[in-house]
């Protein structure tokens, strides 16, 4: 189903000969309307790839026609030039759709430095134009994926309208190849302040709380494209509900599929004095090599845990912190608690609770183990 | 030579049963005067243990008569009860010496969480004491080892007077075991004010720009103490310069012994607005984990030095940045520059220097590869 669930959406993936090998390595969305509202957040790198300045630039408009991706290479750190290759990019697939270029998005993911094949890229945008279908949504997330192993889709019925949505990452979480893409279909009819409000709301407790390496992309990028076919002015806050659990649900598929990983691991902060503190005690906690090693051997060690929210600027208090895991309190009050031989491992899914007993806020942070295999797959890429 | 290499200063090192398997465990090392100076720096990790918030006390001081090591437990995250063992180990090295608690200070380095065997530890600072030398500085860096493979020590002469350190850090670098420990003496005649502003300037450059793996222990602890035994009242310059080179010295020793290191590599930032943003950019750098796997697999991944910059808020503009790795500046302008062929990343020392063309100023960071071998020595550690 993924993007062409929703009304108004027509996509493809084709084998453009990007990629080595003949796999899938472009995929091709279009808006038919009768909306092209669109919104977008991307990475909040200041070292930004090309297709990621040329997509700001189409965004501020507030209207999107048709995204083109490729996987195969990020066109990221590529100079002028790779501006250039985006640019021709976007002003194939407008000839192709007879449409204006400052309507066509484009996202890129793959090694950072290299430039594109462009005759393959741009004849590939010729193909996939040709393949355009209400089926084509599967194919396209097939030929965003990178390091992925499986393609990563997910939608939702609202009242009278849909959301749809693909996504690509081996990226955010282990991006040995650059990247998190993201495009959210909706045929619901909103303007493009609303889609707006509602991506970065639903962006910022969903992917922007998955840190497994704590690598930020260059070329990150979600987008939230919608149609208006099915003709619903959605109730906002069911609209919002809906978007956020697609990217929950794309998100969690991106954790589990994360390179290397053998555990997923949720951070929930709790008793924090503000839901900013919550973040940072849980991206902190993330971001602890020590812990994520732990983690992978299955030991429960809070120790790791209670040395990583020392480093942060958040309110507690040392002596009033209580660390759970899997449920078992084994950190009470900045010191032993339960027996640490109550804790079962064993699961994949580890939940790490950090009681900080400074306030009322909470927040989830997600992220996976280190592993041998992380290391060994980000240490063989690109030589 | 170790802590006892200038004079006034004894030193002993013992097996106390602290750590099973009978290794040495436990160090002391005295100040005989007739100056008992003494400054020191701890962890800024707001998670302290009970040696580090004792210890700081008596610093605060000013004065300084003996310090008690031990490894096998770091005594962090065992409340109140933790604290009161800190205690008694000083009132226990206060007794032996006929001495004030109050001027002993007290160094603890192992597992977080547990306590510490009193019994064995008190014993062991009456069996140290009996056995203080003027010889003993190797045997006193030999008992703060927790999975360092060597001591580490070292020692300048001066003009009339010696500077001498011992330290241990799989910490720090790869923090299994919680904590780098570091005592530095010199038999030069200073007050602790004198003291506190050398020692701050020198481990400013050479310990705390020392970052292999991002985590911060609850422990470490660095001392200067001086004795004045040679009678000299040093030129501040030159003892800031020896105390430096000492510094320098354990930091380069840590770095190689750092746990399933296979690359030593130093992070040098150049062109930078400020010697902030130097250190800024070098310390994030440091931390990718994806830079550290490339280094590991021998790939000079410039694209991945580029994508940590651009996380900072240093002063630059993307296509201004170039990177050279080991020499070869792969990265120019932003974009592709030499060769990646021509980079030879078979040595074990990697220099990876990145030109913010945005200033005069520069700073070095030091790291390591992110290993295979240090996901499993930090996966197995406490279960």
């Amino acid at each position: 189903m993924s993007v062409t669930a929703p009304l108004g959406f027509r996509a493809a993936g084709v084998a453009a000969g990007i990629k080595s090998g003949g796999a899938r390595d472009l995929a091709l969305v279009v808006n038919d309307g009768p909306s092209r509202a669109a919104a977008g957040v991307f990475t909040a790198n200041r070292v930004q790839a090309a297709p990621v300045l040329w997509s700001r630039q189409v965004l501020a408009g507030g209207r999107v026609r048709a995204v083109v991706l490729n996987s195969g290479g990020a066109n990221a750190c590529t100079g002028p030039e790779g501006f250039q290759d985006t640019h021709a990019t976007a002003e194939k697939a407008a000839a192709v759709l007879a449409d204006s270029a400052g309507e066509i998005a484009v996202c890129s993911t793959g090694l950072i430095g290299e430039r594109l094949p462009m005759d393959a890229l741009l004849s590939g945008v010729e193909t996939a134009a040709t393949q355009l279908s209400r089926d084509g949504g599967l194919a396209a997330a097939d030929a965003i994926r990178t390091t992925d192993t499986v393609s990563k889709i997910s939608f939702r019925r609202a009242s009278g309208y849909m959301v749809g949505g693909m996504a690509k990452g081996a990226g955010m979480l282990a991006p040995a190849l650059a990247t998190m893409l993201c495009v959210i279909t909706t045929d619901a009819d909103l303007t493009s302040e609303e889609l707006d409000a509602t991506l970065r709301r639903a962006t910022a407790t969903t992917f922007d709380r998955l840190d497994a390496d704590g690598c930020m992309s260059t070329n990150d990028t979600v987008l939230l494209l919608a149609s208006g076919a099915s003709g619903v002015r959605p109730d906002l806050a069911e609209f919002e509900q809906k978007v956020t659990e697609v990217c929950a649900d794309l998100a969690r598929q991106l954790l589990v599929d994360a390179e290397g990983a053998t555990k997923a691991i949720a951070i929930e902060v709790v008793g924090a004095a503000s839901e900013d503190d919550a973040v940072k005690v849980g991206r902190t906690v993330s971001r602890s090599n020590l812990l994520k090693c732990a983690i992978h051997g299955e030991d429960p060690n809070w120790g790791r845990v209670l040395a990583a929210v020392g480093t942060t600027d958040a309110v507690f208090e040392p002596d009033r912190l209580n660390v759970a895991i899997n449920g078992i309190w084994i950190c009470r009050a900045g010191a032993v608690g339960d027996d640490r031989d109550k804790v079962d491992m064993r699961p994949r899914d580890v939940t790490i609770t950090i009681d900080l007993s400074a306030g009322p806020y909470t927040a989830t942070v997600h992220t996976t183990d280190l592993t041998a295999a992380y290391v060994h797959e980000n240490s063989a890429y690109s030589s």
